[in-house]
């Protein structure tokens, strides 16, 4: 894969109301709160978050009247068409370094920049292409932001996530004894990118036998044997937006404890998902998960969080654990996802997504969660 | 998939020798060198480096005398197994914080960090967590030493670049009119995959047509035309070290024009490749691939980078282009991919990894570079 070196001149964008320019105005009053003149957007997905656009460069520049994008030649086209809310400028230059030159152009107000992903290094760079402006540490802004999704993100999330439960139902048909792990990671992952995936959203987990008593086992040649747990966690992008579903299936006809197992494990993620609703904390739903589980004799056994907020990356705000006492807002996409882990047994995890509402909790996940025996 | 919450106690690892040692050797003489006693290593894929672990979570602290690597109770087992070198030490807190601590009980000198990838936010809790330590930014140290390749790493990217190249081969047979870009990159990523394969090192390029004019096309739901160009870039992680290649092929005859475009390339590629060896440029090798263009009246179409080194990411040093004079070391694993883009009638572009070696160049990617007519 080649390298760029930019060539091309600077040119005026054009701006619009959409979605993105929505999300700006977020930002604006946040900032205004803050007394922070100006901010310096640089994290890519905060900057995708903010201007719709899908490229890999770029950097945003928020003032109170106005908002930049800074980008390289190579995007000159796919900006002008994607972005919105900002003007673009194709620049030269790497675009932090533009955005920054800009930045200290002003009269030498506060101006904000992102501090948990602007190295060391980065920080000093600003300082020198901005001597004037006083720079203002500011963690997790945007991110923060982003917790709250809008009816477009809500729609993105919704079709990544039918596409990883058709790769998912899809493959399951297929599991035979004899096939490795690693194989049927490949037919999950070959049907997420046939239909238009940008890719896994992360490296699939098939866990058999008793390698699904390891939460975060990755996929291996180990060959799948009649009679055992096939623990299956799967995510994949699609338009920038990202799915999480986990599913355990049993090959062949289930035995008394596998059932158990299975039901503690179903029954807590369906209790778990109808406390959901606005205003409930992670705390919450962790409990509402674990009273089912120590009801069973398994509480000991799952040993994670019970979820995390999803969106562009498959771990985002909000937390959805233990000690979690926030109120969850209205529009976070979480995951729910209790599991029972015995060692050198195996483990059962069932994991969807969840739109928090007010009320109620809106399952996207479509796929079952009913016991499969194949 | 969950997030965990580490839990049990730290318990000491074990030490031998091994490339992870003789890294650490390298990279106490440039302490010594810098007067560091002792560096504090936290970007993953350095850990990675100097450690042998393959995990996803740790830092290292390299001391004069020893080294410590951190992690939590999820890599225990495996950390225990991979890591050489390094004592393995299993904390309950992030292990960047764990090591910060630990670099902190010192006597008060100087410790280096990685100011090019620890945030400014990070640098800030550093400094809380190792107070009588004088913080010393260093930038690109490991990344310095990972150019010259060991022989343990050469063995790795050979192994995946053979996988890259096998899933290749085997998917041209199966191009047909008709089918999709996205449908190809399935095809290719689904072998990476199940030949045990961890992912693509990035997106799959599939560029047909006049998209092969675009350096950095994704694959897209446009369909494949009979007389055109099919631009393949490529790439798949196995072990941790990552393959890199780009071949370009034509649906049916192609016409002379076609024909004199691939011989360009073909010739620039192979004069580059020649031209490999210890002590030359990244600026002699681009010199070398631009003559020939210019002798086919191609040059100005050449618009990226002759190549850049790979290893375990796709882009790392060495810089492979015009205005880099610095001599390449024995060892280095460089991408050589010139290309001709013709806006609005598709492009070439041709890639193959090679190890720089003593008078020559050691090309490690098995596939043909003659022009394939399927």
């Amino acid at each position: 894969m080649p390298i760029h070196s930019p060539r091309r001149d600077a040119e005026p964008g054009r701006n619009g109301q959409s979605p993105a320019a929505k999300r700006l105005a977020r930002l604006r009053a946040r900032m205004e709160k803050e007394k922070i003149g100006s901010i310096l957007i640089t994290t890519l997905s905060n900057v995708q978050y903010l201007t719709g656009f899908t490229g890999s460069a770029g950097s945003l520049l928020v003032t109170a009247g106005g908002s930049i994008f800074f980008t390289d030649s190579r995007y000159d086209i796919q900006a002008r068409e994607e972005v919105s809310g900002s003007h673009v400028e194709i620049v030269k230059s790497d675009s932090m370094t533009a955005a920054a030159k800009r930045a200290g152009r002003g009269r030498g107000g506060r101006v904000g920049f992102e501090s948990g992903t602007v190295s060391f290094q980065g920080h000093k760079r600003l300082r020198e292409l901005a001597p004037r402006a006083r720079l203002v540490p500011t963690v997790g802004v945007v991110e923060e932001l982003r917790v709250e999704k809008d009816a477009d993100e809500i729609e993105k999330i919704r079709k990544a996530v039918a596409l990883g439960s058709r790769a998912l139902e899809e493959t399951l048909p297929l599991l035979r004894p004899g096939m490795t792990e690693l194989e049927v990671a490949a037919e999950i992952e070959y049907r997420m990118r046939r239909y238009g995936g940008e890719g896994p959203s992360f490296e699939t987990i098939v866990a058999t036998g008793p390698r699904a008593a390891l939460p975060h086992a990755r996929a291996t040649t180990r060959r799948i044997r009649p009679n055992e747990f096939i623990l299956l966690d799967l995510g994949v992008i699609l338009g920038g937006y990202v799915s999480d579903m986990t599913r355990t299936v049993f090959l062949g006809k289930a035995p008394a404890r596998a059932v158990r197992i299975y039901r503690a494990v179903k029954e807590a993620v369906e209790e778990a998902e109808q406390a959901v609703q606005a205003g409930r904390s992670g705390e919450d739903l962790d409990k509402a998960a674990r009273k089912v589980l120590r009801r069973y004799g398994y509480e000991q056994y799952f040993t994670h969080s019970l979820g995390h907020g999803v969106g562009r990356e498959v771990h985002e705000l909000p937390r959805v654990s233990r000690g979690q006492k926030a109120p969850l807002p209205e529009g976070a996409a979480i995951t729910i996802e209790p599991g029972v882990y015995l060692e050198g047994y195996g483990g059962v995890r069932i994991e969807d997504i969840v739109i928090v509402r007010k009320g109620s909790g809106d399952v996207l996940t479509p796929t079952s969660k009913e016991l499969m025996e194949l």
